[in-house]
Order: structure tokens, then C-alpha cells, then sequence
């Protein structure tokens, strides 16, 4: 039976894959990179995207906004005044707890591509399934709280390992948190030698340049994945 | 396709309530009840584990502890010296995001049925998958922490409503972040009117007497779900 189930996921990953290239050809043929940001619920992706995304010079940027239901963090992006498309996985994708190619395929006529040089895809609030899921994106960034504890890139190493970025968040809780800073960056670096990392608080904005500068670099460097 | 789609997963939640209640009919002729504790990652449910179950009188309580893989929150949980069982869904399982009836199932010949009176399950660290698949639990509880923000039961509407608790856990965070209790306990009434809840901190200990009290009496209260 395990056999058999292993097997259909492969097929469902996949077929995902095939749909995925779909859209990253269109991304390419518009000009367009993308970036899906993920992270477990309350991280912060949303906070960090409010005060990062409220200058990005002439980089132009949209958001595509995954959830299970309901339009908070696109209305939280509404005041930036930059195209927002939400998309919620309850309606007529079972209420899946992660996007897919096929989700961002039916987006896609509602975002103005060629108004945009820069996507972001704020992921649903989940640490083990999006990492499965490519949506065509160039880059894979993730942020983890600092009160989420430090142990998570060993309970949770597909989508630490799935990113090319992890974003620290909430910085200004550590004095107030048992997780231990060096043991996160650590347990970061065990499971994936080399990812890059950033240490932010969206709350402070400390660290927040350092985010908006590698978002809008992706517009600049040659395409990858 | 989407129609597909909705039938596969209704087939699947039936087969796992099939399982489930076969579940419940072996822990209902060992005496045993059972919780099964939820939450996001990182939103405190070993941590108040660990306090809670360090006494629990007469009531003799076992874990099964479900993560993707690795044992870490097991390992914290050996030093109490009751029966701690770990389920790793990356074993078999294809790492799923969440424990079904099933892999309870598989893991019934591990846990010393006979030995304990409390059986709590805790679940992957996802707000979205868990509350749909039912183990064969006679409560479900889950853990919010205040980290994560206000808006969480609005967003996460199915966990919310799926548990009979909700603790609210980390309140010695609240002066340092953004998180309203009082939006946080509207929003909870909202999407779940009547549920019961409960502040703790892990951390400080506050309010996990009343964690540990609602726990014990799921012995002493007649059979639910």
C-alpha cells in the first residue's frame, strides 16, 4: 500500500513539475522573476513584505497571496499600492495546504505580468508540504521566527533545504525566547551547508534593507532553477 | 477536474474514519482516552508537554509524538519516564504534513495500551491538514501561540473549529509583540463560538495547571467524539 501511495505522489509531483515549466515560461517571456516565500503560520512573511515591498525603486513588484481562505495579507498589501492577486486554496482546490503549479496557472490571467518585474508568492502558512510544490518560481526564500524555537531546521529540513534564502525573523523577541540564535544558524547550516541567511525583525525593521536589497536583486541576476 | 479531485479526497477521509474508529474501538476496551494536540510549528506543544505531564497524580499518561521525522520532541519528553512513542511520517508514510488514522494504526502495537489511562497524541507542527483527519481521538486540542499574531483563527478557520481547546500559549510574550489577546480571543469566538480556551506560558509555568487539569479529566468525563 505504501508502495502504491509513494507512487501516486511521484505522479502528482510530476505532473506538477510539467505545469510548473508552463509558467515559467510565460514568467520568462514576460520578463518577469519570481520568488516563492514560505514559512510556518505568524512568521511574519506578510509584516516582512509590508515594510520591505513600500520602496523598491524602479524595481516593479506584485504579490500573489496564497491561503487557505479569506483576503487578510492581501488587504494588509493593499496600502503599497502595487498589483496584489490573492488566491485561496478553499476555493475549488479542496482547501490543499500548499500552493501548486496548477493554483498559480489559474492566477495567472489576473496578474499584469507586463506591469511587473518582480513576483512574489507568499506561500500558505506551512513548513512540510510547500517545499514540495515548484510553482515556476526562480527562487525559493522561507522565514522562521525566532519564537518558533531553534530546533525547526532539523524537524522540518525539506524546506530548509528547499531555499536558497531563510529569512531569521522577529530578532527583537530573542532576549525573550528560550531559542538560542547560534544553535538556529547551526541546525541551518547541517541541513543545508551554505544557504544564505538573513536575521530581521519586520516589528524593528532592523535587518528589513538586507531583504528588499536580495528581493529586488533577483531582478538583476540571471535567471536560475 | 477539480470535481476529481474533491471525490479522491472524500474517498480518503472516509477510509480514514473507517480506520479511526476502529482506532477508538481499541482504545475504548483498554480504557484509554485519548487527546490529539495540534498546532503550528513551534507554538509550544512539547514545552507544555513537558510541564504538564511532569505530574499528573494518578492518572497515568503515555505520547505518541508525531513529526515528519527525527525525534527531538520525543527526547525531550524521556526525562518525565512515561511511555513515549515516535511516528515518523517520512518512515513509509511519504512525509506527509499531518498523522492519519492509519499511521496511528500502524503504531497501536508500540504504545502499552494496558499501562496507561490518558493517551496524547501530538501531531505534526500544520494548521491546516490535521484538523481534517481524525485518529480516533476523543478530544482535540491545539495550541496557539501568540507569536504567530491575532489573526490566526481567521485564517486557519477548520483548526480552530475542529478542536474542542485552544490554548493560548506564550502570553509572557504579549508586551513585546503585536498580537491583540483580546482581537485574538474575538477572532477565536468568531470562527468557533463556545469553545473553551485557556492562557498558559510554557515558559513561566502560568496556566499550565489548568492545561494539565482539562487533560486529566478527559479520564474522568464520559466519552465524546
Amino acid at each position: 500500500m505504501h508502495r502504491i501511495k509513494v507512487r501516486v505522489v511521484e505522479d502528482v509531483l510530476d505532473a506538477n513539475n510539467t505545469i510548473a515549466r508552463a509558467n515559467r515560461q510565460d514568467f520568462d517571456r514576460a520578463g518577469v522573476r519570481v520568488v516563492n516565500l514560505m514559512s510556518a503560520p505568524g512568521a511574519g512573511k506578510t509584516a516582512l513584505l509590508e515594510r520591505a515591498l513600500a520602496d523598491t525603486g524602479d524595481v516593479r513588484v506584485g504579490v500573489l497571496e496564497g491561503d487557505v481562505e479569506g483576503s487578510l495579507d492581501a488587504d494588509r498589501l493593499t496600502s503599497l499600492h502595487i498589483p496584489v492577486v490573492q488566491l485561496n486554496t478553499a476555493n475549488g482546490f479542496g482547501g490543499e495546504c500548499h500552493l501548486d503549479a496548477n493554483m498559480v496557472r489559474s492566477s495567472l490571467a489576473a496578474i499584469p505580468l507586463e506591469e511587473i518585474d518582480l513576483l512574489v508568492i507568499e506561500n500558505v502558512g506551512n513548513l512540510v508540504c510547500p517545499a514540495e510544490f515548484r510553482v515556476g518560481e526562480d527562487a525559493r526564500a522561507m522565514v522562521c521566527s525566532v519564537a518558533e524555537g531553534d530546533d525547526k531546521p532539523l524537524k522540518y529540513p525539506l524546506m530548509f533545504r528547499a531555499c536558497e534564502l531563510a529569512v531569521i525573523n522577529k530578532i527583537d523577541l530573542l532576549d525573550h525566547v528560550d531559542a538560542d540564535l547560534d544553535k538556529l544558524l547551526a541546525n541551518l547550516q547541517t541541513v543545508h551547508p551554505g544557504i544564505e541567511h538573513l536575521l530581521t525583525s519586520a516589528r524593528t525593521g532592523e535587518g528589513v534593507d538586507g531583504f528588499r536589497d536580495w528581493l529586488v536583486s533577483r531582478v538583476r541576476s540571471p535567471a536560475t532553477a
